[in-house]
């Protein structure tokens, strides 16, 4: 069957953990024509844009953009702290977790994995005996919502740890996080944190955001490692002359100052909130279809759930998509085709998600595993009944 | 006054050298529903936009998109062909010329100064000369086309003297010079180039694309600059399945393969030829108006217009932006407020171009200069009759 993303009278529905669906007003504003960016109509957008990014990431610190992905953010976030022979901690509970160690290791730096089994959350105790063992570890590496196995890790217990040492920085991860869940970054003492704009900031991938602690700027004066697109420093001045360091991303900060406002309407908690209902009302939903939930500690931003064992998750997933236009992820590397990751952030109504548990009850069922049309309805009811409940 | 993009019933123009306007197309595109990357549907925008990318660069050589701005596949070029400690001769005639040194010399790679007057092309006896002085030296940095001071270099004879030698890669910034001027690189053996989204591209700032020569691959092997997010041959690695090392920018990759084909219709050459139409006209009419042309090497995707002495560029430039909505860009550094620089890439109509004229003109009045109404409309006259002499 072919795939059509716009076939007539269906919508498309996506329902992954980034890139999200965009408000309309979002659209609108990525489609106007094109301005200079050194022009004072820009120059009102971009010092807006930054000035919301702080009520986000809940810093006083400056919060820097950068044109690229997630994974730029990650990078420079590495680069602009640490020289090269420095010694991380990296928590590894997930791809993105590797990644990063990953990264370090590409400038130099030694990263001592902190094995986390995929879908657990790491423990306290594991955390402190790694900072015991590597005395010379200058920076412990987390995701806040590790995305490829939709699990959360204790940021503000480990941030409370590393809050007391002058030699320690803590750098978050929070590009699924950031809007889903409550992390404020100063109250904390966060050191540093990522994010990406193709997550609950709802606009298309293409920009991501780092801020730094005060701690984490006096890193930055003695970070070696070699830079210059990802030089901070050279963006932060930038940024306080309402400009930013290289080209402007024009049309995606226009987008992301309307979204932005968007998340912040009225207030940051009211768009967590809702997130945090989509998460449990798909939860709740899937029980329902007699599936798990995959992860001892599930984040809000996205649910993994466990594909039932007769099942070819990938098989699962591609059908929905091109049956019932609605597009979830499948699992990656280890977890490929035993999970279907459903995405909570960006601009989902509650029909959005019940029309993807349908599809998600009906999908099973299209491949034959043993599933009522009751059990179908049933769970679109309680995707309903929880969104519903209480507003919003 | 107050400064109003889209005030009632004024239409805003856009003529300078990056971003430029953008085709109806290309914004309808930038405004549509986000869809997922791992989509049949988006795979298909992806291999077509990077098939047509080879036609743009004329090369067989894969065509490398980074999410980030030209200067991200700047430093992308020299992190993924030299290694700290390595020597290069870098062609500093302007401020990108300068940038691209700087950021040699973030990555340890010393950057031997080929010193250019801003507005001057350089000679090959320099370039000879240079690299018989330099006999470590790796490779050689050039703009095709300096944007700074609109002035282009002699690519084709420097790619001769670095084509008969397999140590020196001949590395060239082609941000503004690609689809404005002929320039093909496996035909006259440039070794890496580089361009950016907002210029003849069309789409909005935030992509940048680079290519590599089979020798550039070669040394490739051997680069040991740190590298990760900028590391080429993982996303080459990623075309080749359909998808990209990163999450891909869907909506600008969308947009990217809109705009080529609009680029690519007729022909390259069509879109080049009217590039240089819209350069010559601007050329002329300049004259008319009694202001001289910067650069003895003028660029045909850009014009530096000579600032008369009594009057303020940077004046002359925000009074037309706010008086006639035209934006135009100043000069930057030593030309501050010396020059004005009209862009002549992108969706630019002929009358975009007569009204941007007559602006100038009209601008140049009002700040006190001696100019008649009659050299105004002559200047917009002649604009027209070289525009309009050949169609397109």
């Amino acid at each position: 069957m072919a795939f059509k993303v716009f076939s007539k009278f269906r919508k498309y529905r996506l329902l992954a953990p980034g890139p999200v669906p965009m408000p309309a007003k979002v659209m609108s504003a990525l489609s106007e024509p094109m301005i200079h960016h050194r022009t004072p109509e820009f120059n009102r957008h971009l010092v807006s844009a930054l000035t919301q990014l702080n009520q986000v990431f809940l810093t006083e610190q400056p919060v820097m953009i950068h044109a690229a992905t997630g994974s730029g953010a990650m990078e420079s976030a590495l680069v602009n702290t640490l020289s090269p022979g420095d010694e991380v901690i990296a928590i590894n509970s997930g791809k993105f977790g590797e990644r990063w160690a990953k990264m370090a290791e590409a400038h130099g730096i030694k990263a001592h994995m902190l094995e986390v089994p995929w879908g657990e959350s790491v423990k306290i105790e594991q955390v402190e005996q790694a900072l015991m063992r590597h005395t010379r570890a200058k920076a412990i590496l987390c995701q806040a919502s590790e995305t490829s196995t939709a699990t959360v890790h204790p940021i503000q217990e480990i941030a409370a740890i590393t809050g007391k040492r002058n030699d320690v920085l803590f750098m978050v991860d929070a590009i699924t996080a950031l809007g889903a869940m409550e992390m404020p970054m100063d109250k904390w003492g966060i050191d540093v944190v990522v994010s990406g704009s193709q997550k609950a900031f709802m606009i298309p991938t293409g920009l991501s955001f780092l801020a730094l602690s005060e701690k984490a700027w006096q890193f930055n004066e003695q970070a070696k490692c070699a830079r210059f697109y990802f030089d901070i420093k050279k963006e932060k001045e930038a940024n306080e002359k309402g400009q930013t360091f290289f080209s402007s991303c024009v049309s995606h900060i226009k987008a992301l100052d309307v979204a932005l406002k968007i998340m912040l309407e009225p207030n940051l908690e009211a768009t967590i909130k809702r997130t945090h209902r989509l998460s449990k009302a798909t939860k709740e939903a899937v029980k329902v279809l007699g599936m798990g939930i995959f992860s001892n500690s599930p984040s809000p931003a996205l649910t993994a759930v466990l594909v039932p064992e007769n099942i070819d998750g990938e098989k699962l997933r591609s059908h929905i998509e091109e049956k019932y236009n609605v597009t979830f992820m499948g699992g990656q590397d280890q977890l490929k085709g035993k999970i279907i990751r459903i995405g909570h952030l960006g601009w989902i109504e509650n029909s959005d998600l019940k029309i993807g548990i349908e599809a998600l009850g009906l999908g099973l069922k299209d491949l034959g595993h043993p599933i009522t049309k009751e059990q179908i309805r049933e769970a679109v009811f309680k995707t309903g009944e929880i969104l519903e409940s209480t507003g919003h």
